[in-house]
């Protein structure tokens, strides 16, 4: 199994989660950073990055969106590349993996049953004012963690955040973490500086200086994060089961929460699951963050695209998407329970012919 | 155990269920029906009512309501009686059973987090006009209960629906079974000839006859039923594990619902669980109602609430409040598990003290 998942960062054991049962989680939110041009690639229009999560995980439950006609997808100078949902959504069935959706603030809500934490989408960060709500959202995803770990043996917590390495990177830089030049992003030509900007802009207007909010999490998320970050990182305080992050950079944030937070953490049972798209992207660099942090092992699942017959999922090759939707994580949690990563990109690619 | 829990209705034997894993979901909705004078005690007053499903659950989660100061109480004529949700909670704690909150549409949103299947309110069942999107709710139900039905092995259903029987009334009328005079209601005396009056004034004002809706089950719901109703009846449809129905006579109309949209339903996984006062009641027939139906076994738990101190829960003894939130189906669920009636009455009276 090396060659197919690559283990990063600790190299400390996981709990026994063989034969464990498996809930998969994705938690869905937007902000007003989304809406900012050239920041994102989740969506074909700046304005379209509001339905990206909902139509994301309607696509996981229902075979297809529901809120809009057109199949999430990253467009970058011609390039088409599907959302990461089919990834998610091919592991998944495979396994017979439970699949349940958290609105931690959704713009547009998914037609889906989906478990509400938090329904005001964030703002754009520029502006300093990104979530007003932080501790409110953070504790009613304690909640959720505790009733959670009553139903099932391991936890998997995906996420659909568009613009959301940039607002990772808003609470990373107002915590003090070096997250400049490192963070992901869904298009092969990472905007760094864009990025960097506008984060720099929205502490300003907040009036707080790089790593000043160190010790007040909350208030980093406030002034320049995105909903999704304290609703996971309270879904994660109130788990005592094993919990693997499904995602890339955007779930250090999330893990700089939980250490402030929680000085006493049994960071044991945490581990960080994204795709080899992350781990080994040249244009950022997510086990130089997470080092910083609590250094959580992170594995990278490779789905091994260059033997795909689609072209869609060959530009992942060159860049584009790289994750979301928690794909890296449903596709270790499908190799767990014994499917083979050569199942998981056929009946991937099946989807995007049956979708596209 | 036969002196604490009876069983009426089929005498059929539900499926093993000892050491099965539960869960208890708890399904939430307002109408403008409760708003009517003296149509219900589930609220101080017919506006308060509207508060009263969301407190009912903060108060399980958080052992106190948080949308509002007061306790839910029903008050007739000077006689106070705690909102069944002690009696719910006292249950779930004492055997650690997982509780879930689903909103099919009430109009106050709890503080917690919740399962969101539908967000609209029903309308006054008087117009004719009472949810909009019946066949989206079932639907919606339908996928969550799927979920379910792979997290655990037996799912409790209990409601919180303030006016919730006249609602239910609407439905079997409609539908043409005989409800008058044999739906439960929250106060001693049951306004039976308001409830039918009231039901008599939605089926004229949406034009059809008593029974012309026999084959219609989601048109009898759109015009004078309630938003729970096609919620429950989705999620059992969806469900494939045992389903015990934890409520008094609005879970008739939910079988009459399942009865009509699933000719071939398996109705040996489905049985009802309420309370005592529920199935002895004098002023109403849960077993003539359900005979009309399917039939399904019901199960009746005693607290034996004249053992009570607490005076609240003697008035339950004079046919106050009765049953809600499920509490009849938690305490059979508690007992399943191996917990004694003297402990969840002992239990109940702790947080009666507490709370009051």
């Amino acid at each position: 199994m090396r060659d197919i998942i690559k283990q990063f960062g600790s190299s400390r054991n996981l709990p026994e989660l063989e034969n464990a049962d498996i809930l998969f989680l994705c938690v869905i939110a937007s902000t007003g950073t989304s809406h900012i041009p050239a920041i994102t690639g989740a969506g074909v229009t700046p304005e379209l990055t509001d339905y990206t999560p909902a139509a994301d995980v309607e696509l996981v439950v229902h075979g297809e969106p529901r809120c809009l006609k057109e199949i999430p997808r990253t467009i970058i100078d011609g390039v088409v590349a599907p959302t990461p949902a089919v990834i998610t959504k091919a592991s998944l069935e495979l396994a017979n993996i439970p699949f349940l959706v958290a609105d931690a603030g959704a713009a547009i809500k998914p037609d889906i049953p989906f478990m509400s934490i938090n329904s005001e989408p964030g703002g754009n960060i520029e502006t300093g004012k990104a979530v007003s709500n932080v501790e409110e959202i953070f504790n009613r995803g304690e909640i959720l963690g505790e009733t959670i770990s009553r139903i099932t043996d391991h936890l998997f917590i995906g996420e659909s955040t568009p613009a959301g390495t940039t607002t990772a990177l808003g609470v990373l830089t107002a915590m003090g973490y070096d997250g400049n030049y490192k963070v992901s992003g869904s298009m092969p030509n990472n905007p760094h500086e864009l990025k960097q900007n506008i984060v720099a802009s929205g502490l300003k207007a907040s009036g707080f200086k790089v790593g000043e909010l160190k010790s007040k999490p909350f208030k980093a998320v406030e002034i320049v994060g995105d909903p999704m970050i304290p609703a996971v990182a309270g879904i994660v305080a109130g788990c005592t089961i094993p919990v693997t992050l499904a995602g890339g950079t955007q779930m250090t944030a999330v893990c700089a929460i939980i250490k402030e937070v929680l000085p006493k953490f049994d960071w044991c049972n945490l581990s960080i699951a994204t795709t080899r798209f992350v781990a080994e992207d040249e244009t950022s660099d997510i086990n130089y963050i997470s080092r910083q942090i609590a250094d959580t092992p992170i594995f990278a699942v490779d789905p091994q695209f260059e033997k795909s017959q689609s072209d869609g999922l060959k530009n992942y090759l060159k860049g584009s998407v790289k994750e979301g939707v928690g794909a890296g994580g449903a596709m270790m949690a499908s190799i767990l329970k014994g499917v083979s990563v050569d199942d998981i990109r056929m009946k991937t690619e099946q989807f995007c012919w049956e979708l596209f």
